[in-house]
């Protein structure tokens, strides 16, 4: 098994973060933002779906989208739980953070981070992102008001991958995350779990 | 059960093709795009990510998130395999769809079908909306050239949320549909299948 995986990336960091969490061992291949590593795991169809990360199995399947990664390895773990709702529960926090949180915060942070995409950082664009990006860092603060943890009261792979932008949500993207303390603290539980590994370690 | 569901959205008409292929019967509910009936089931906490689709069950529990409810209803039926990696592959494209595909080829959609959105319809990011939309059809156009339904052998929930947004592509969101020939077989298969319902039905 091995992980092709953007080290600057928050999506490829949720699927090292969990693994280590799992105590689980993985071979990584590096394929940074407009590297010729990147063109070359394109060239050769490591990249279905031509992004990172993606999970290539021994027997050489290939497995995208950071998400249906931290399903894959999750199902039968603690990370994923038993019961079907709660299961429910925690692929709707997962969409969501693709369908709108990943499209905000870490797009925001792409824009400042990434020197070949400035030129689309217009104050605008930014003032737009920064707005909205409260809004959806509110629902997050809403719901971890009145529980520890996104779903249930465990740490599930719904805390995973929203801590993989969230983390990163001030001093990359640029909010202001003092308004969210109940963010802050579960932010902290997460960094507390055994295993944990930060971006980049 | 009661699905709060926006009739114009394909996000909302998944659920009602998957129930209705799944011969299941539920109360809906309503709530079009800028209307009252959306601002009063946002009021009275029906939305938790403020929008639609949100599956309510008999006991009041919420699960929002169009593809968290497709996942529910499809647990143990033929539409979401046993087989792990399988399962595993349908997530890949559910992530996908609401990552990539939704926020392009819904989006150009909607900037052109509601009348509200038409002012953010300028030609510089419809053209671009479309050259990367025509991107995204080739990577479902490669994948169905090849096998009949997007994961194994039969129609899975990965299949019917991409239909959401992938048969109005041409009439409502402008891309050049005669360019891909295994999609438009894929969608007469998808339309073809028993308890199958139209958008407006």
């Amino acid at each position: 098994m091995r992980l092709f995986s953007m080290p600057s990336s928050g999506n490829s960091y949720k699927v090292r973060l969990l693994m280590s969490l799992l105590g689980r061992q993985c071979d990584t291949v590096d394929v940074e933002y407009e590297t010729e590593a990147l063109d070359r795991a394109k060239a050769e169809g490591r990249l279905p779906f031509g992004k990172a990360p993606v999970l290539e199995l021994d027997d050489g399947r290939l497995l995208p989208e950071s998400n249906a990664i931290l399903f894959w390895l999750a199902e039968g773990t603690s990370f994923l739980p038993e019961n079907a709702f709660r299961r429910a529960e925690v692929m709707s926090w997962m969409f969501w953070e693709q369908n709108q949180h990943e499209g905000v915060i870490a797009v925001r942070g792409a824009l400042l981070f990434y020197p070949q995409r400035r030129h689309l950082a217009t104050p605008e664009r930014l003032a737009e992102l920064l707005e909205r990006g409260h809004q959806l860092l509110q629902v997050m603060e809403d719901r971890l008001a009145t529980q520890d943890w996104l779903v249930g009261d465990a740490p599930s792979i719904a805390d995973i991958c929203l801590y993989g932008y969230t983390h990163t949500a001030e001093e990359r993207s640029g909010f202001d995350m003092a308004r969210f303390p109940a963010i802050n603290r579960w932010l902290a539980r997460i960094a507390a779990l055994p295993g944990y590994v930060g971006l980049g370690e």
